[in-house]
């Protein structure tokens, strides 16, 4: 049995979908993407909640991650309770009941015929 | 409510706006951006400071981050004391009176048609 | 002599070798690294446990790095118990007795005549 | 007066200058750098050891930083006591007498018009 790795809250300040996008779907769209780990042995619900600059943050947008499974999901597939604009900037904190670890990623391919990338790991705030 | 997350001092040491651009503006110029989270309920009154390789450090910039909200500022939007200068390299030191997260970006476009990304969680100096 | 530097545990939990790549190998082809340095004066015999979104983790796969040593290995030459495979998301735990440092790299040359890099720091989860 | 920011221990275990760079020097040759910041008010007189996979460490390579500066070195530029060759992965340790901060970045331009950027923040690890 392995034990619970990570923090319960984690950041991730410098959010943006990248509006436009190049090449075949859904492999070289621009997509920004959060990837959790979840080591322990009970499913972990975690609760996302988006901040802009210039609104009320939106959330929880629910998000499970299984015992012993990861989760990469896309930004822009959160829908409920309201979908994450492309070109806005935001930020997210995800609290999770148990222990996961956070990674962030965007790809951006607004330029035809190129790939770029960027990512962090999430900041841990518990 | 959400507690306020994060730290009071950040810092990335690995400034330098890329000297050039190509693309239409502002999507696509080269450019450094900060990326600050404020999860609080009060408004965080920045103070920023840059370091040189070969002067005294420049500031306070002030940058205010409502409560709740995020700014991703470009850095060389930021002209008062003075601007920070294209290709010239730096780092900066954010302070905040309240708990806050920040990220780091450069977008470099300098060669026609390609983008170029980096970034990372700043360092919380607390 | 130097102490030992690091932590025991860590976490990346955005994996996914890109599928496909293009120009000469091995230098061009897609691939993620672990790169981990052992600062300490006894090898370290690391345990890593790879993760994913519909199945039970698969490990240990031994990867063993020299006292002062570093060791950078690229995630599809690891083959047991199983090949992780290309175009999979995973996430991966790395265990070692002593404290190590460990960073995580990804190179995408889907697109020909391109590179694009991502990389951080893993989370140190002790 | 600004207080010492940072740590004094900092690790890169994920070092690879790449060999073969593309475009006008110093500019657009391929190259990796390590970027500190010292806000403290008494130089900083770092010791910086590179290790390797197959052979012992090499150093101390000595690097100052200024009270109040910024220092961005060019893996390449050092030279004392031995270069650190391209082409050859490494990990670098950089230790210092007061606390610093460290960043670090790959500039890669191995395909000739095109630029690709990675980074993280060192690991600090006092």
């Amino acid at each position: 049995m392995m034990a619970q790795l990570g923090a319960r809250v984690w950041v991730v300040p410098g959010g943006h979908i990248p509006f436009g996008g190049s090449g075949p779907e859904p492999e070289f769209t621009g997509f920004e993407q959060l990837c959790v780990l979840n080591t322990g042995d009970s499913e972990a619900e975690l609760a996302l909640f988006f901040y802009y600059a210039d609104t009320e943050p939106v959330g929880p947008y629910p998000l499970v991650v299984g015992a012993r499974r990861i989760r990469h999901v896309r930004v822009n597939d959160l829908i409920d309770p309201e979908a994450v604009r492309l070109d806005r900037p935001y930020g997210c904190v995800l609290r999770s009941p148990v222990p996961v670890v956070v990674q962030f990623l965007r790809q951006d391919t607004r330029i035809p015929g190129t790939v770029a990338l960027t990512g962090t790991m999430a900041h841990p705030a518990d």
